[in-house]
């Protein structure tokens, strides 16, 4: 297997990556091969510095150029055809490697991905995929902002994505598939649910039905649909209360005047 | 000001009303009538036992009947014609009551304040406000769940009848009005929000444009424009997680594992 990574998509790239390579070759064993796509100087200074026992596995696939938050994403790959986001994708696409894998700007990956890859038979869209936690351990949500207007087969065939993503990378044998809705009741929702939820009750998926926003973190589901609009508002509400909440119990004992604002916040909501 | 209150509307009624209603007056002065609308008997019973000194501004309206949870909330007041919230809706309906108060079912009071009350001239949907946290303060989020498809003008009339809340009940002069969306920027957004930027951008409002989902905490804005089914599910997410915190604050000293999964939840999301 060979698995093309952008060196150069994090904050502190290529430092991380390279870590990130070294401990995915230590895991995944000699079948594999990791070609790290970016600066190959850079690279190859980290990788030297790492000072690794075994670095067989990896390879250097020079990209000079790098897509930065300020590029369009729509556009990105076309307008700067050597950065390693349209390097990496164009290693998939001449079957030179086997996947691609970015922490650089999603909207980019995902326009490349459509421009370069183009989509599975039966996929109309694609969709963004986030692991978000819950009481029973982290579940699958999508999408998570790639499409704001969907109509139901968009959203049932983001349940047959989440499916598969569940069984083959979270390791389940028959995930449970909830639809995002503001009642458990089949009747509950606006049209594109209603339609979803008849959609999904007769397909060959384990749909465990509706799931409303107070079920989320009970984590009654291990794949949960929705549009990307209603995912995107959801995803960053939930990692702001969190970075609030983190901020909260690491002053806890400096400061009680935050902790009473805790207090307060979850004594008007309980 | 005559103030007609459902006494049959929560879980511990009527003792729950008459306390409020008792506290009200108090608060409120003599120029306040408050109307209680319920089981005459059971009423007098709770006016007895709260021993109050002042209970001139405390009137009973006999209603013999109770809406449940049960109860279809969309027919619900057609059908229990003697119901507390059917005879207190009548009450504003005939010049009786300027108001109408309840903590019973949400869907049946909105239902039957559209057969008996209608709309405000201009307004083609009732939309549920409701007050949630934020570090600088509660802040009004609407529409809660009436609504789950809006069309742009639903969202702009829900934005001015927010605002004519916030002002009076809030007590703010020019209240910050927040449209819910996807990013920041103007052309961020389903094709709905798009359209609803537009014309708030126009109006006579303040506009502070688009709320992210990680804005709302911050509490970037006094009214919080969104369609029914984005606000009921944040509603209800806000909700559980606010639930599942204060269990884990309260069992802090007890559990260390709860501690520990919370730290786990707050640092996969920050």
């Amino acid at each position: 297997v060979r698995i093309a990574l952008d060196a150069m998509g994090s904050d502190a790239a290529p430092r991380t990556e390279v870590a990130g390579a070294l401990l995915a070759l230590k895991d995944l064993g000699s079948d594999v091969t990791i070609l790290l796509v970016g600066e190959r100087a850079a690279i190859e200074a980290e990788i030297e510095a790492a000072d690794a026992t075994d670095r067989d596995g990896l390879q250097i696939v020079h990209a000079p150029d790098r897509i930065t938050s300020s590029d369009s994403p729509a556009s990105a790959v076309r307008r700067k055809p050597e950065s390693s986001i349209a390097v990496g994708l164009r290693l998939q696409q001449d079957g030179k490697a086997d996947a691609f894998v970015s922490a650089g700007s999603t909207g980019a990956v995902m326009a490349g991905s459509l421009l370069l890859l183009d989509r599975l038979p039966g996929v109309d869209r694609p969709a963004i995929g986030t692991m978000i936690p819950t009481v029973r351990g982290p579940i699958l949500m999508l999408d998570a902002g790639a499409n704001v207007d969907c109509k139901p087969q968009h959203l049932v065939q983001f349940a047959k994505l989440g499916n598969i993503y569940a069984k083959d990378l979270m390791g389940l044998e028959r995930p449970r598939v909830g639809l995002l809705n503001i009642g458990e009741e089949a009747a509950k929702g606006n049209e594109v649910s209603l339609e979803t939820y008849a959609i999904l009750s007769e397909s060959e998926l384990e749909f465990v039905g509706n799931v409303e926003g107070s079920d989320i973190i009970r984590g009654t589901c291990d794949v949960l649909v929705c549009d990307g609009f209603v995912g995107n508002v959801l995803l960053k509400f939930y990692e702001s209360v969190a970075a609030y909440l983190i901020r909260l119990l690491r002053s806890d004992r400096k400061q009680g005047g935050r902790r009473e604002r805790l207090e307060e916040i979850v004594r008007v909501l309980a």
